[in-house]
């Protein structure tokens, strides 16, 4: 059986893309008339030969209870096994509470990669690192505004030396990182921020929310994310590629938007890699 | 329409109670026959009028998929409705997404309160606080070993001052609370802590996990926790009460252990109050 890491090499190569399509349905963007699940199945079916990944925000389905689950479940079920598929949930919780979410995401749901909250310290991480053939994305630096309030906080370490919240996070995830399993995400719209973590850890794979409406540049991003060999950085864009057309043909457009996404991304990758 | 605080309130009084019955169903040590909701539904009957609120987290639901969430769902109903639940649940996420959360807590499943996590900043608690009638418990030192990776650590503010991550949040908390509805969740293993919180936010609800098998004591937590009225301390024991005995005489049991723990906090209020 692939690794996470094997299987996000295997499909970003098969597709040439950084690209991760974000599964984030909202019912006030989908065409009326258009059930949820089936508007995720025409855009995994438009855009499946065009992503290192799919992520589904599992807020988008708790919302509508058993029925959205349900949804999601179909969901799952209509993604190529060649494709992984990161579950975003970013769970935190201690011991075997986080062991029970650890066995949800990555047994009841079968995702092969998932999103995990540091605030509660190792012990809250560990569970799902034992799922080693997984992957763990560690929050790091989020793309949203109020990510500073905490996460740019400078702390003094044992030496007096200062360093962000941020980093301390990224260190604390590369110490976890024994079974070669741990990612983390930093949003695009921290590009510095990007280019120190991947200068820190150089192999993990980054999953980068932020391009497009929240204000990443997509060139700028991938030459601060991607590792030597120009792969590893898993690049998210949701809304810019599912509801790029509001109706009938949103699956075309769709499709249109992540060519145009996954190219853009291509092209600014370093000419040396791959 | 009572508010969280005023439902809390309500129910403390009647039940001359600060303790929190903590459902969160193992299958492992639910007596063998006995179905995960029905379990709990017994637990509920044998205790709810010892507590001032049920916590269930969701994680041990989650883990089994949808046929977890029909048992939540059949938890939820059997929840007289005079009792506060908390939905145990650590969200945290951005924008949108956030609100997504708190429509499936408050709105879906209708908690009366729930946990959030504050990792990334203001913007992503806000949306849970729009909802002015339901709690928010903001997660500021949890009760694990872990926590101290990242809550004890001394961030410098902007005049050159330490304080530790968890004060820093307890702060950013108290600003959010225009609506008085924030609480935190600080655990009664850290008790200097625990009294630290208490004098720097003097009304707000103290959702308090880790006593028992983690450790926390009982009278030292509620001196540390309780308000000027000897409330507001909601003081979490899940499997020292549901887990008490692990055959047919579970909820019998669960009472017992259920009264023992509520007569131990009653005891230790201050003598002046209520």
């Amino acid at each position: 059986m692939d690794t996470f890491i094997e299987k996000l090499r295997r499909a970003g190569r098969a597709n040439d893309s950084l690209l991760c399509v974000g599964l984030d349905p909202d019912p006030d963007l989908i065409p009326s008339g258009v059930a949820l699940d089936v508007f995720n199945r025409s855009i995994i079916d438009a855009t499946k030969d065009l992503v290192c990944a799919f992520k589904p925000n599992l807020a988008f389905y708790e919302q509508y209870g058993i029925e959205g689950l349900k949804a999601l479940d179909s969901t799952m079920a209509a993604i190529p096994d060649e494709i992984p598929v990161i579950g975003d949930a970013k769970r935190g919780d201690l011991g075997n509470t986080a062991a029970a979410y650890a066995k949800a995401l990555f047994e009841t749901w079968e995702f092969d990669a998932a999103t995990v909250n540091p605030y509660l310290g190792r012990d809250s991480i560990e569970p799902f690192l034992e799922y080693n053939w997984k992957g763990v994305f560690v929050l790091c630096r989020t793309s949203n505004p109020g990510s500073a309030d905490l996460q740019s906080l400078n702390m003094l370490d044992n030496k007096g030396d200062t360093l962000p919240l941020y980093q301390r996070v990224a260190l604390m995830a590369d110490s976890l990182n024994s079974r070669a399993n741990v990612g983390l995400v930093v949003g695009a719209t921290q590009p510095q921020e990007l280019k120190w973590v991947r200068e820190r850890c150089p192999t993990m794979p980054l999953l980068i929310p932020g391009i497009g409406a929240q204000g990443g540049d997509v060139a700028t991003t991938v030459r601060n994310g991607v590792d030597a060999s120009g792969e590893m950085a898993v690049i998210n864009s949701s809304r810019a590629i599912t509801y790029a057309s509001g109706g009938g043909d949103f699956a075309e457009a769709a499709r249109a938007a992540a060519i145009r996404a996954r190219d853009l991304m291509r092209d600014a990758r370093p000419q040396t890699q791959m």
